[in-house]
Parts: C-alpha cells; sequence; structure tokens
C-alpha cells in the first residue's frame, strides 16, 4: 500500500469510506486492490457506523484531507428500513459529489443479491475490487474506461456484455 | 464531427456523458448524429463507470470543460435496484443543472421497455441521437422547439402527436 | 399581449415555460389568459424539450431573462415512468424557486386524469389559464388570494369549496 | 393581535403560510391561537394557491419579511397525486429552513385522515393552533418544549401520551 | 456530565435534539450514556416537536454552538404517514451535514421495530445509548470504529456480526 504521507506534490489521494454495520471488511477489499496498482498516490481511510453516515464523510475526506476520489462502501441489510437508509444515503453521496465536483464511487451491496454468506462474502469482495478498480482509472487511465463505453459492465457478478447486432440495415430502411 | 481544439473563441460545446455499464454505445449514437449538423461547435466526451456516476461527470464538463450543453446517456437495467439508482441519478442531474444554470438533457434507457435485444439497440440509438438533436437545437434553433411546443414529440419511440380537439366551442358555451 | 421590449423599469416579467412532449399547447393557454389581464407586464416564453428540462429552463428565465414569476407547464404521460420524471421535475422545481426566491407556479396535467382527449384538451388548456391568472393575482392583486384562502380553489376541474361547519358550539364544549 | 408595526426593534415576528387550496381557513386558525399568547410579536401572513407554492413562500416571508419562524399550512387531498405533492413540498420545507437555519412549522392536514367534513375542520382548527402554540413556544418559551421531551405529544389529535416502564431492573440485570 | 460552560478553549461539544412527539425521552438516554465516558466535552440539548424540526435544530447546534457533533433522535409513529416524515426528515439531516461537513448521527426508531411498549422503551433506550456512544469514539476514539469497519454492528437489538467465511481458496481458483 502507498505511503500516507504528502511529500509528493503530485501525489493523488483514494479515500476509502466504510461502515462498522457491514458484516465484511468491504474497505479493506478497495485497499488490497489498490495496492498492487501502479502510480503515485496513497489511500486514507475512515470508518463510520452507518451507511447514512458516509456521505459527510466522504466529503470530508475530499475537503479536509484532499482526496481525489473516494470509493464509498455501503453494506444494506435485509428490511425495507435498511433499502430506504441507502437511499437516503446515496441521494446524498450525489449531493458531495455535487459540491465538490469529485467523484464518489458507491459500492453498495444489499443482503439480498447473495444466495448465503459465502456468496455474500464474495460478492463485497469483488464489487468493493471492481469499483477500486474503476476509481484507480478515473484517476490514471480515463482512456480504459472510454474504451469500455457500452460494454455492460457490471461490478460483484459477471459482466452483461455489449448487445451485439447491427443497426445499419434498419437504419436505411428507415431512411 | 467537429475539431476538439478550442482555437475559436465562440465556438460552442457539446458534451457526451456515458457508461460502462450500459450495453449499447449510446455516447456514440450521439455523436455520430452530431457529426450530421452544422454550426461552430465541438463535442467533448467523457465515460463513467455507471449511471450514478453521470452527474458528478456532467457538472464537470460544464464547469471544467467549459461545455455550453449535456447530453447524459444511462441505461437502466431491469432490476428494481437499477430502477432506483436511474431514480436517484435523475435528481441529481437536475441538481448539477440548477446549481450550473446548464441543461443536462439525459438520455435513459430502460432496458424493459423494449421486447427483444434488437429493438433494445434500436432504441438506445434512436433516443440518443434524438436527444441529441434537441441539444443541438437548443444551443442553435431555439425557434424549432418553439414551432413544437405541445406537439407530442417522444424520444426512441413514435411521436404521440397533438390532441388534434377544438375548444373553442366549448368554451363559448362556459363563457 | 404586452410588448415584450423592457423599455419600462418598472415592467414586470412572467415567464412561460413548456414542453415539445405535450399534446397540448400549454405554454399558449397561458400567454392567452395572461392577455386579457391589466397590469404593466411583458411575457417571456421558452419551450424544451420534456418535463426534466422545465426547472433549470425556469431558473434561467428568472436569473438570465428577469422574470418576477414563472409558470411552468408540464404534461405528464401515462406510464409509471412519466409519472417519476414528473416528480423528479416537481423537486426541481422546489430548487429552482428556493435558490431564486422567486415563485414558479407548476401546472402539470396527468393523462390519466381525463377521460378521453376532449377532456384531457380542455384540462390543459383551464389548468394552464388558472394558474396563468394565479401567477398574474401574486405579481398585481395578493390580497385577491389572501381573500380566497381556505375555500378550497382547485386548478381544472371543479372548485372542492370550502368545509361549511361552525366550530364554535363544540370549542366552548372543549374549554 | 399584535400591531404589525415594527417600531419596537426587538419584536419578533411569525409568519404564517396557506392556501386557497386548503377547504379550511388554517392561517386564521395559527392567528387566532396567537391572539390570545403573550410576548412582543406581530404576524405575518401570506396566502399562496397551493402547497407546493408554500416553500419559497416562507424562505420569503423569512429573507424579505424577517420572520423568525414560520407556521406553514398545508391542506392535503385525496387522490394519491395529493400525497405526492405534499411529499414534495416538504422536502422543499426543509430545503428552506437549512438554507436560512430558521424553523419552518409544517402544518399538514391529510383529508383521509378524518371521518367527515365536521371532523376534517376540527382537525384542521386543532392542528394549526397547536403548531401555533409550539412555534410561539420555540420563540418565547423553548424550555417548555425540554420539559415535553419524550412525552408523545400530537397535534390535532388526543396525545399519545409517553411510555411508563421502568428499565432499571433490566439495565441492572444486562450490566 | 460535563459543564456547559465554555471557558476551556478545546472543550469538544455534542449536541443532542429530540423531540415532544416521541414517547420515551431519548435524548436523556443519549446524555446519561455521555456521562460515564471521559474527555473534555460538554452536551448542548435542544427539543423540538416533531422528527421533521430536527434538521434545522441540528444545523443550528453546529452553527450557533459550536457543536462538533450532534445526535438526533427521532421517535417514528406506526402510520404510513409518519413512516414518510422520517424519511423527509432522513434526507434533511444528510443535507444539514453536508452543509457544514460536521456527523450528525440518526437515532431513529420506529414504533413497528417493537412487540410491546417494554421493548419499544428498551429499544429507544439502547439505540440512543449506542449512538451516543459511537458519537463520542467519532470525537474522541476514531481508531475504535476503525477497528470494527467490518463486523457487522447494530444499535438497539443484537449485532450480526461479521461474516466468517475464507476467500482464498475461491480467489485462488479464480485467480
Amino acid at each position: 500500500m502507498p505511503s500516507r504521507s504528502r511529500n509528493a506534490r503530485r501525489r493523488r489521494r483514494i479515500g476509502v469510506a466504510d461502515t462498522t454495520f457491514a458484516r465484511w471488511d468491504m474497505g479493506r477489499s478497495v485497499v488490497k486492490e489498490l495496492e498492487d496498482r501502479a502510480g503515485d498516490f496513497e489511500v486514507v481511510r475512515t470508518t463510520v457506523p452507518g451507511i447514512k453516515d458516509l456521505p459527510v464523510a466522504c466529503k470530508r475526506l475530499i475537503e479536509e484531507k484532499g482526496c481525489d476520489i473516494v470509493v464509498a462502501c455501503g453494506y444494506v441489510g435485509g428490511e425495507p428500513i435498511d433499502r430506504e437508509c441507502a437511499n437516503v444515503a446515496d441521494h446524498a453521496l450525489q449531493g458531495a459529489q455535487l459540491m465538490t465536483n469529485t467523484p464518489i464511487l458507491g459500492v453498495f451491496v444489499y443482503e439480498t443479491e447473495a444466495k448465503d454468506e459465502r456468496e455474500l462474502a464474495m460478492l463485497c469482495d469483488r464489487r468493493a475490487r471492481e469499483h477500486a478498480a474503476n476509481a484507480w482509472r478515473m484517476l490514471f487511465k480515463p482512456e480504459e474506461l472510454a474504451a469500455m463505453a457500452g460494454t455492460g459492465q457490471r461490478q460483484g457478478f459477471e459482466d452483461a456484455g455489449p448487445i451485439r447486432v447491427d443497426l445499419r440495415e434498419r437504419r436505411a430502411r428507415r431512411e
């Protein structure tokens, strides 16, 4: 993992925020994924109680800790109220981004997405890692994202892939 | 497609933001549509992972890249959570517009709108193109939109058309 | 209709925003209603593609065109997604008002409110006109609105009217 | 009712906003309740068409008329769309409070809460009066509210009252 | 409980906001929990009528009373409208945090969560105390929260605990 000192002027900072509510250490998965990646950056991590505490924590990582991008890990329980909380947090994560002009990638895992605890752990880990990779790309390799436009990428489960049809014949008829 | 250099002072900029989540390259459809259109403008394109990453990306296209209008392409999967994400992004796209006094035309395609992959691709393409045309009109020919007020325009599927009834007789009776 | 020049210093401006999505020219209904009304004001009209394009358009009418009040005409289709779009736009119209301290009267007509196209047209026309009248009152005759407090006014369909019961007897018993 | 002149420097202002949509003059109930109460304050009242016009009206009462607190009276019709409108207004009333650091007490009455028109009128009147009393307490007697913390107060219908159980035994066991 | 005077320059302030609507004195539970905890801090408490009055009250505790963190206690009744009110308040609590860069821990208890009044009282008390402990940790011992990342902490009922599976074997296969 990159050192957290800020002696290099151009060193970028990636923030990671997660919760004590989560049943998997998603922040650690993000950090692990970033360890293997190149680039002059450091990681700043913070942990808050629950998903609704993430937005202001992310905003502070940006404004008070100088992060250039943040990965926000939210774990959503199985009750309807958990889903409502996630939705409230999600709206506020948008607000934090708009107020700072800085991307916050939300890694939300819903307990109901997985069939058992093993799959749930796998999902938390993979989704966190794949969003971490995206955060890294947004900072260092935006052209990699541009090359993936419209290709049906997914985080956690399998990619959906692009639709493979040829519209030219159809358009020719239309025109 | 217009050159991306900014040597002309009055050259307008149209932003295009899309996602790697989408299963069709909607941003490319927007760019293709704009290529055929007149006017001194250039296109600035960016690609982000998912629909919830669009709002801050659009705001940055406006504030950091000088775009005068943005077309934001969002592809919405078939699960309830996808729809919720789209709704969150939609609210934030409104916030980005109000904070910048700049229009962002949202091109949202819902996977559930189409009966098969071919129709889905067609819908992505046409809706993206028709919104691109509207963005162009808002910059260069607002009078064309004024002339279409209340005419039941739709993007992607067939237009609904205006209601053709004559209320004068009725109002005469009322007054 | 009042002239659109702004040579009089105290001339008020009423903005009108509508859409090409609507199947009735609601903006025209607003303008027609205002034509018959007294007062030193002019109308500034703009047309955008859909209901979600109204909020920023209204904010610009206020901040860039100097409007003192705006009537925003939104036509809502019959699908659930149309209703969601209207809700998103509605929230943003509130944001635009709070950011500008200027009223925006929303004229929303839901396609599902009417039993046929004739009633739908009538509803679009009447609701637009009655909101236009309210906008005019807010600028020139707020005392008329004060006199109607709690009287069950409705726009488009028949008024509900005030509840006519006398609570004094009841309160006397309570006290 | 206190005089509306502002010749005393420390005179507080209580704003009252209501609608022509309401079927009961809730603003009048607020004013009546305040008339009987002590303190150096005056009332500033405004009436707007509907519930969604309240937030900006309240914000203007605060910022343009110098109100220290506002009571916003909203009457909600019986259709689902009425409830949606109330929700939109409610969110914006929150925005107005956060932007001004000034409390706005929302008095919302839902037509569906009452079994007949008489009960509806009673509910409008009592809820408006009880919120008016709270506004007055917030300005002049916050210690009265502090003394009622956790006591199950309700506005309009009967109070729920506090839960009367003794947790000490239980906690003793836990610790 | 720490003294409320502010003669020490570095003394931190913890705000506590609760309601007269609640049927349990949740604010008192927060204060009791904080009494037993070390650190140079004082408590500032305020009580408002209902849950929708909390956001601006919390913002004022931060901006006008200098609080470094706030615990907001909301009690949610059993009707659908109560849940809607809680949701409105919840969104605004996010807004207050983002506008102040200061955490507000929401302690929301839903009447429907408990099977009887005794359990409800217990839940109000424990959840308030556990959030109070988290507020204290965020100010004085953030490393304790960091150590609990991903461990399934809950407030009020039993903790869910971490998922205990070993993904290494699986990942080895994947890679």
